[in-house]
């Protein structure tokens, strides 16, 4: 394989709403307009260094090459790869960390994938979905899949297992838009997964089970009627809603607004409401963004659709590389 | 409308499988080739009577027009229809009652179906629905929905919410086989359900919650490879294991045999094996025979297809009336 000294590569990963009501750490789906960008070329020695991290909450992020999720997703690469030779990284933040639309995850995902393009595609899906989980692991202390997957496959992904991997890809109809309000607080990943219960009441497990099927079938079909009221949750929501003030009245003003579906992305502070139509989106963003308003919090809104391509579908125009 | 005093109906309604795996309290399939059967005419006055029940296990079922399931379906879509008059009812049952292959559904649909013929299609599906979860729920002591909804709509269907109802059907490929058997003994759904947890941990939440996903998408898009490795229920299935001898054994040989997934129908004893060539599903169907013939245990076998009609899709010739 052709691997010149001098190359370089430019990949962006997207951002995702991970769960989407009722599917906690099954299921996720890639947003198109918010991503984290790698550029990587081949450092000279067999040190994978991080050259620059810039962006959005660019000085938060951890610099050590060891506990950043982009340069330990990129060295995981390497490693699958067999490649001995280290990288050079420069990372650009396109969105809020801790978030709850998978910023770990979309630069863990950049991070392999500038290292699979570098190689000239030497990686194989599963090595590439094995890599960002090894990011996502360094930055939130677990390795659930279902920001990584979308972020790398684009459209919807459901992780059907992670032992052995195997996920399913459903492409998200052209028609959905989400109003997505970005409080600018942070949710820890590692507090919002302590505070869920250890068990669950088998009426709601089957709760729950009714509306994952029916919302990965309604997204299938593309039957926004059905992924609306497929989008509640009764397990994971209730437990974590202490960590988010400000829900409930945020889902009855999207509901009101002519949202179909309402829930939490990941585990938050992100909301995010589904509507088939972008005039009516912008209204429910706005009705959810006075909710947060009056409450005296700061907020962002964003007005998004769904990326069906993922990291490993986009490629930058040559010359931006 | 047009109802003849004169009038006849005859109807069927076909076995089905609930659960399927991963899907307790979600979803069934409707099988080809055991079905119960509904002949009704007006009784000429308000009483509905039962004129005669025939066929496998007739001797065990109640006569008694308010215990029947059939009879109280039937009675239950007359009053939905705003009808006056009674009906006399003769039911024919095609499989043992007891075996986990949705009796009781069968016949409390064909009921309400056998109904809604007589008075010219008059009942919408919800009122045939909600007629026949009356039967149900006087059979089996609760009314859960999925062995009544496959077998009145046909294919795989989906029950998203009882309340208010909202189900999805999906086709099942045509080519699906099931290896079944039938061991004679009966597992009656009321103590099938008091073994049952009442709490389920989480992890066991997110990996039913899982495959019951992939498996609606796996029938939808006629994938019968990931269908098969959704057929695993890590909830229900372990709980019920005492009350189904021979559960494991009988598993290793399906799948050695080459079927592609296994589990439980409904609440057992039935088993069915998933295969994609009707060779294989009878190759299968020895197999697991074999456990239950080295056991001392009595059985039935049967290779049977999915039903895509359902009782509502399906019509006698006019001279069978």
């Amino acid at each position: 394989m052709y691997k010149p000294a001098d190359a370089r590569s430019h990949v962006r990963a997207p951002a995702t709403i991970a769960n989407l009501g009722p599917g906690f750490d099954c299921m996720g789906l890639a947003l198109n307009g918010l991503a984290d960008e790698v550029q990587a070329r081949w450092s000279g020695s067999q040190e994978t260094v991080l050259e620059s991290i810039d962006g959005v909450d660019a000085e938060v992020l951890p610099r050590d090459v060891k506990r950043n999720c982009a340069s330990v997703a990129a060295i995981e690469a390497l490693r699958l790869a067999g490649e001995e030779r280290g990288v050079a990284l420069r990372l650009r933040k396109g969105f809020r960390s801790g978030s709850g639309l998978g910023s770990s995850s979309a630069s863990s995902v950049a991070g392999a994938m500038a290292v699979h393009r570098l190689l000239g595609d030497a990686l194989s899906e599963e090595d590439l979905l094995r890599a960002s989980l090894c990011g996502e692991r360094v930055a939130s202390g677990s390795a659930h899949p279902d920001n990584v997957a979308p972020a790398l496959f684009g459209g919807l992904v459901l992780v059907r297992s992670t032992d052995p991997l195997d996920w399913i890809r459903v492409d998200v109809p052209e028609s959905a838009y989400f109003a997505i309000i970005l409080p600018h607080r942070q949710v820890r990943t590692e507090e919002a997964r302590r505070i869920l219960p250890e068990t669950v009441p088998l009426t709601s497990v089957i709760e729950n089970c009714r509306n994952a099927a029916s919302l990965v079938l309604a997204v299938a079909r593309g039957d926004l009627q059905l992924w609306g009221r497929s989008t509640r949750d009764c397990i994971i929501e209730p437990a974590r809603a202490p960590l988010l003030p400000g829900l409930e009245e945020a889902r009855q003003a999207a509901l009101q607004a002519g949202a179909l579906g309402f829930s939490v992305s990941g585990s938050g502070p992100a909301l995010f409401a589904l509507c088939d139509d972008p005039e009516v989106a912008l209204r429910v963003s706005k009705s959810i963004g006075e909710i947060f308003r009056l409450r005296g919090d700061q907020f962002d809104t964003h007005v998004l659709r769904a990326d069906n391509h993922g990291a490993l579908g986009f490629r930058y125009d040559r010359e931006d590389n």
